[in-house]
């Protein structure tokens, strides 16, 4: 009987961190929903002092997850945790993860305290925790940075405290595998009753090797991983989940344990959390990029690729591959849109707003023969869900362009409730848009990022549009699809003034 | 002293090798340039039997470089060899690398060859190459899958015969770093002569490990890794030089060896290929990605960041990051704008080249206000230096789209020099575009991945379009810049039937 591995998912904490990746509520319930149908074990699903709205997607999510244990993180203070215990206070099995720094750095430089003080303000926390919960997660941040010595002092001193999972995190991603293994060694060796709790470890990837690492250190006796799909997280991100899963599936001749997460769910989840976030996959993606499992034509120089171990390791199926399958057409009633909502995770608020989004879907397959999953996500993940945030619309557009003459937008935008016209020209059919919409909303924001993808294959597909704006430091993403991509444009630029007209300040801890 | 650890680049071979990844000889000119201006030791320009287009390519870069090796790769037979050969003969500095499957599997189902006859004939292919150069370089296709005791043969065999380097590629990307490093490990201590060559690595990222694998062995005693910009290359890619190159920096305390890799020059190398191919690097990519070396603002809680070694191990202008400078202007004469192709590693084949491309420059200074590398790059990306491969040609266009209308596009084409006008309606512009294109070509292709980004940030950059053609089995990119993003998506679809028009049958061999 081979040991369970722990999938600690922290895609909506660590990875909404990214810059531009920050996801409304609605967004990360949809995340979360697919992540329990994927059967990760624990979802960390943000950190609820960080602001009102981190705290509401917490509890959002604790009440609406059944299966996974759902986690809120905490500074190692009472405010803190305590915001955490209510945020979780719903979940079927919840989960207080609080954490402070024990590099001799971070504990000078940031938290001006001494060790002696860390680790009695670390017992203190967990006492506070264990006000709500038994399942009491730990973490000694920049970890790799620390010293050994104090790492089993710290940790002893929590365990008897009643802390359950012991996190080994390297924050600034500065680990190669053996020297981190050889670190989680030395700790279950040395730290008392360290049989009694989880060694769980947490990775990023600067150099490279968040995956190796985490494997690393599972071959040394951790039983938890924490990772991100996509490996989204701040700077190079965090260990890839699909990839952590498959190596260990693949490689069960070395590995000495398995993880129950049903990996035909990886793919559509990495599209989800591509689609949320605007940010794409590379081709070259392991797992999850689109050529990760096909081979260039022309290779097959004499048959033998018909035995197929002979090239594949892994089967495409397996990880959720070729599930893009035609769902709805023009002809597909209501009741069929919305059990297909219900299939794909999307759950919507009121019978109004399913209402609006099956006019919009029926709008699309007009213009579009086929309608696949990814056009729904695609549909929903525009206005529809949060209509409670749309300070801006876009309501009718014309757009016109002609070699020798400069491009000219008109667009009719709603603010507030109430239409207004505005026009512009520009060095192309998106600026003068984009121009068109500032002479409005004068936002003085910067645009950082510009990127198109088709969400299906063929010339009819719909293209999805990610704009990024930055102002005084804060940015945000827009998405907006639509077939005609000067629309779509349009409208991602106007969701990502609407998210900054809502933004509020948050706070986003290092780990 | 420390070792000197070879940096393989195979971009332009195995890189090259991707679905829809596939370069113009001179797009791999101006790679191969930028390698050796990165300062790589040696650069694996392609396999010249594929095909004459790739034959050409291999002989014009070993014209070109002057600082790195040039490497032409074989298969373990006469005319393969003899092809490369010829391929590298003008080089400062050839190299021939031959290679022959030693797995079981490989050898009864793809070679239907005896091990005794595989050994004969590795041995045979090492002379044929000793007559080109000395510089010879024999890899063990399927390492990875092959028993040790006849890897330990054949290797002695063809040490014996005159190989300078031995290559373990781990082809299918199954290996765990520590059991791929005592297979380096026991190859070093178990073959006779081994510290009479340089042991070399080439791993695939399938379970995100390709990096861990090769400096794991780097670790045993390898001191060749064979690697890729991006990671690109067939599937989930090879290992990234960028990660293996700042791993084995940032951890000289770990490593014994470093190369003479010029990292400021990585992001620009990475831009040039992900420009090429058309293959994004997503953010959270390490290193090259855009968020590698940016937090989450908010994050800057007390000002300790202040103290940059609190969370960063490199620096971004390490590696080349912020070098996005304005280079030109409207104001900018033909002299500058010649002086600046030629140090971002441009060159143009002609005075009348020259001509053509500085009009263009001017007519995009006049749309935009600031020129920068990334919109030269682009500039000269577009059909201006392969103007023997344009079989269609965009002249003049008419793009309008209104809520409630159909949108429309009016084309002129030059189709071998003849001008003609189509037009067509569609989904949206970039549709209607595509459908007059096809109304005219008739091409019969299938639209496999459409997608857009601005390639620098502001509202007026230049949206640069990679469109993904698929007939027959074949896949080509084509790529199209312009300030308005119609006229980029149908100069793109264009480019790309140009490719489709124009291109070869060939062979890609798996290592």
């Amino acid at each position: 009987m081979k040991d369970h591995l722990i999938v600690f998912d922290t895609t909506l904490r660590d990875g909404e961190q990214s810059p531009g990746a920050s996801m409304t509520r609605d967004e990360k319930l949809r995340i979360a929903r697919q992540l329990e149908r994927m059967r990760v074990d624990v979802i960390e699903a943000g950190f609820p002092a960080a602001s009102n709205g981190d705290f509401e997607s917490v509890r959002a999510i604790a009440e609406a997850i059944r299966e996974s244990t759902v986690c809120g993180l905490a500074r190692a203070n009472e405010a803190d945790i305590r915001r955490a215990g209510e945020a979780i206070a719903p979940a079927a099995r919840g989960r207080i993860h609080t954490f402070i720094a024990t590099s001799p750095i971070h504990m000078e430089m940031k938290l001006r305290m001494t060790p002696d003080q860390v680790v009695e303000q670390a017992v203190r926390a967990v006492g506070w925790a264990k006000e709500y919960t038994d399942d009491i997660e730990f973490s000694a941040e920049d970890a790799g940075r620390s010293e050994i010595d104090f790492l089993c002092r710290i940790f002893e001193a929590v365990i008897k405290a009643g802390a359950k999972t012991i996190n080994v995190p390297d924050t600034v991603g500065y680990n190669v595998p053996e020297q981190y293994a050889q670190t989680i060694r030395t700790l279950i060796e040395r730290v008392p009753d360290a049989d009694k709790v989880v060694w769980s470890v947490h990775c990023h990837n600067d150099l490279g090797l968040a995956v190796a690492n985490s494997l690393a250190a599972v071959m040394a006796g951790a039983r938890q991983v924490e990772c991100t799909l996509n490996g989204l997280g701040e700077r190079a991100g965090n260990a890839a989940l699909e990839e952590l899963v498959m190596a260990v599936r693949t490689r069960q001749d070395v590995f000495p344990c398995d993880t129950r997460i049903d990996a035909t769910q990886i793919v559509p989840a990495s599209k989800l959390v591509s689609g949320v976030t605007g940010f794409p996959v590379q081709p070259n993606k392991a797992i999850v990029g689109a050529n990760a499992f096909a081979h260039e034509s022309g290779i097959h120089q004499d048959g033998v690729l018909k035995h197929r171990e002979t090239y594949e390791i892994m089967r495409a199926e397996d990880v959720g591959w070729g599930a893009n399958k035609l769902v709805l057409g023009k002809h597909s009633g209501r009741n069929a849109f919305r059990s297909r909502l219900q299939e794909i995770g999307i759950v919507v608020a009121s019978e109004e707003h399913l209402n609006h989004a099956f006019a919009r879907f029926k709008e699309l397959a007009d213009k579009k023969h086929e309608i696949f999953d990814e056009d729904i996500q695609a549909l929903m993940s525009d206005e529809v869900v949060t209509p409670d945030q749309e300070h801006y619309r876009l309501v009718a557009s014309r757009f016109h362009s002609e070699t020798g003459e400069t491009p000219r937008a008109d667009l009719t935008l709603s603010v507030d409730g109430q239409e207004t016209r505005t026009s512009a020209e520009g060095s192309g059919p998106v600026d003068a848009a984009f121009k068109a919409i500032e002479a409005i909303a004068g936002s003085g924001t910067e645009l950082l990022l510009y990127s198109v993808n088709a969400i299906t294959t063929g010339t009819d597909a719909q293209g999805e549009v990610t704009v990024r704006l930055a102002r005084e430091g804060k940015v945000v993403n827009g998405q907006g699809a639509d077939t005609d991509i000067i629309v779509a444009s349009a409208k991602a630029y106007l969701n990502a003034l609407n998210k900054l007209h809502s933004k509020f300040e948050r706070l986003n801890p290092q780990l």
